[in-house]
């Protein structure tokens, strides 16, 4: 899939992601970034909403994932997310997630082979005037969906 | 804040909370409850979305803490949160958070007589089937505004 291939599929198909104004701004193997503007996440303080902070970080991993599994019959679900709200972020939302280190990469193809079920930790961090403003951490399940327990 | 005035609250300074149809339905001491039907968070497999799991349960929390807070000029953030994703949510998502045991909230509200500010770790769970389906374990944060750094 490309970039406007998935956009596409995300707002048709999680209309959430719609309601955010989620963008893909960047898919490429370096790196995925997605954007959502801070207007339509706002919270209370005029500043991004947490719920919509761990939405645009978790949709950032899911479309790496996505676009680094070539086997597009697999199913990618989060099964845990643990994510560090370190400062308030007060722009629109830019979420950025690079590939995990080659050698995980390889042992989860490895298990996927074997298993058709695997889990793999991703991060994404969101930057605010170049500090880091959020840092997610989750643990996504890819699984065929003719074996229905991860 | 009784229910109505919150919710409506939640819907004017979080316009995601519109999108998502959250409602509170129940805000008593005992029990915080939140409802955010199926349809407007589903994702591509016509389950609820992670992002809207979190957001919900944190919301959840939020609107526990506020409302056990009697000094409305404390601002609530959420600062780190750790969410299991157990089994998929097939239904309308219904989000349940109690108040922390008695000596938790005691230590917490000296703690901000002293220093007006403070953390507190609360739970909210989401029941699918009467089995828990997400498990979030969020640190929330209460600061006067005048206070810059929790």
């Amino acid at each position: 899939m490309n970039k406007e291939s998935l956009q596409s599929f995300l707002h048709t198909s999680i209309p959430l992601t719609q309601s955010m104004g989620v963008e893909i701004v960047t898919l490429t193997p370096e790196e995925v970034t997605l954007l959502a503007p801070l207007h339509a996440n706002r919270n209370h303080k005029q500043t991004a909403f947490g719920g919509s902070l761990h939405a645009v970080t978790t949709l950032t991993c899911w479309c790496l994932l996505k676009s680094m599994i070539q086997d597009e019959s697999y199913e990618l679900v989060i099964s845990h997310s643990d994510v560090n709200y370190v400062r308030p972020v007060t722009s629109d939302i830019l979420a950025t997630a690079k590939p995990p280190p080659k050698e995980k990469w390889s042992r989860f193809e490895k298990t996927l082979k074997m298993k058709q079920k695997g889990k793999i930790n991703l991060e994404a961090v969101i930057l605010q005037d170049g500090e880091v403003a959020v840092r997610f951490q989750g643990t996504f399940a890819a699984i065929k969906p003719s074996l229905s327990i991860v």
